[in-house]
């Protein structure tokens, strides 16, 4: 049993999909949420940019003393899963936990995968899934504009915009003849029925928070160390821009408001203290 | 007579149009640009921050001796005003010309205005109208999704996604029945052929960028600072992010290659250092 807060960070608003599946299957556990909304977006920046926030971010969840780190975001988990392997606590991204649910899904062998052009030109999910089985086939596709269409309110199914993007972005994976579909960006489950219209009803899709938080309750019974206070968890909210605009989306996202238990954090003046101090340490 | 060079600043992409329509009207300038590359887009950011962001461009620009600053940026220019007035050199942003370019356009005195959702929210462009004339009515849109379209590829004139986004954006402004729209952000005018056609050929389109290199001209005309050597002038660019993603996407605004003057710098590290020395010295 260990009572103490998961962790769950990502560029902005898209990780709160997996607080959400974490709510749903784990309602006693405590969540502290990371969200970079000052330097979101993470999808279109280089390497080494997302290395270096991602460090920071995981630096900060640990300083609220967490038994477990989750990437909530397929960008960081694309690039930065060695820094996740070499924290002292379990650490999941969404890339593994996701391929391997593809794998399991498939009937013709043949897997897409949809995402930022960072995740999609690292070729994460490409790689994990042939790590699992060579023999499948991998279709990929950025789609860039999703995370932009979902955040300003334009994924209504009815909608002609987000389908008429979806046509063009998923014309190559139809022409492919994928049966399954990796939602590879934690936005995109928001457009889930567009997709799905576009893709048709055979495809199978799977959905990258749905899939990370059943692999962090499977971590953490492994080390005997859900929550067992009885009792429904608290979440902590913090963000790296404005509290307003992200205590409305999160309400939306969550189905809950949760204005009360959202902080602003200044992570650049953290991640500059936090060096400090660790190499005072060392 | 001033040699040096003209600096102007930008969260991203957007400022290029400005550098554009300033290499059209005085090509014999030399320009300094800085891309917040790293940062963008500033849009959907709290006022500190974007005030915090604009204070380090300036100070970048102002390590290379520039001339003249120019925020072209309506985010920036909307919320930053007095910090670009308090420069010893001199400096305009985007709003001021821009309004007055609209004033003198209108037939009716009805001016629509479209944006980012910071720039609408700061109200800079109804405040500047109303300081010329008080008696015009002004009509604010903010079009979130215009800057990933551009940016995603969705601008070009025959794709229904931007017409169908121009229509839902602009419908409240053909409504009021403006004459004359302010693009209020650098990007839009890549769109401008589909926000044309969506308004109505009877309305006049006024370009931001335009406007502002036209004013920069007069600045230094008046301070008998422009550039007389004869000679076409070199552009330097600076990106806080990828040089790569940037190069390319330079090369369609400014429609030339500028691959080799395209630099690297970490803003936030130039900043952190440029505290020191300014502590030091005072």
């Amino acid at each position: 049993m260990d009572n103490r807060p998961i962790g769950v960070f990502d560029s902005g608003l898209g990780g709160l999909t997996a607080v959400r599946e974490i709510l749903n299957i784990m309602p006693q556990e405590n969540v502290v949420y990371f969200g970079d909304t000052g330097r979101v977006p993470y999808g279109t920046r280089s390497r080494e940019t997302i290395l270096k926030y991602a460090a920071q971010d995981m630096a900060f969840l640990r300083s609220k003393d967490v038994k477990l780190v989750i990437a909530a975001c397929g960008t960081v988990s694309s690039v930065a899963g060695a820094l996740g392997d070499a924290l002292p606590v379990p650490y999941t991204g969404v890339v593994r936990p996701t391929a391997l649910a593809s794998c399991l899904a498939t009937r013709n062998g043949k897997i897409g995968v949809i995402g930022t052009t960072a995740t999609i030109r690292s070729g994460s999910y490409r790689r994990a899934i042939h790590a699992l089985d060579k023999h499948l086939s991998v279709f990929e596709q950025d789609c860039p504009l999703f995370v932009p269409l979902v955040e300003n309110d334009f994924y209504h199914p009815d909608n002609p915009v987000p389908r008429l993007v979806a046509e063009r972005y998923l014309a190559p994976l139809k022409q492919a003849g994928v049966d399954t579909l990796i939602m590879g960006c934690t936005h995109y489950p928001l457009l889930r029925e567009t997709i799905q219209q576009v893709m048709g009803p055979q495809v199978v899709l799977i959905d990258s928070g749905r899939e990370t938080a059943a692999c962090a309750m499977e971590l953490l019974r492994k080390e005997n160390a859900l929550c067992e206070s009885g009792e429904t968890g608290r979440c902590s909210f913090f963000v790296s821009d404005s509290t307003e605009g992200f205590s409305k989306a999160a309400s939306l996202f969550l189905d809950r408001d949760v204005t009360d238990n959202v902080s602003y954090i200044d992570i650049v003046e953290f991640a500059e203290a936090h060096a400090k101090t660790t190499e005072s340490e060392a």
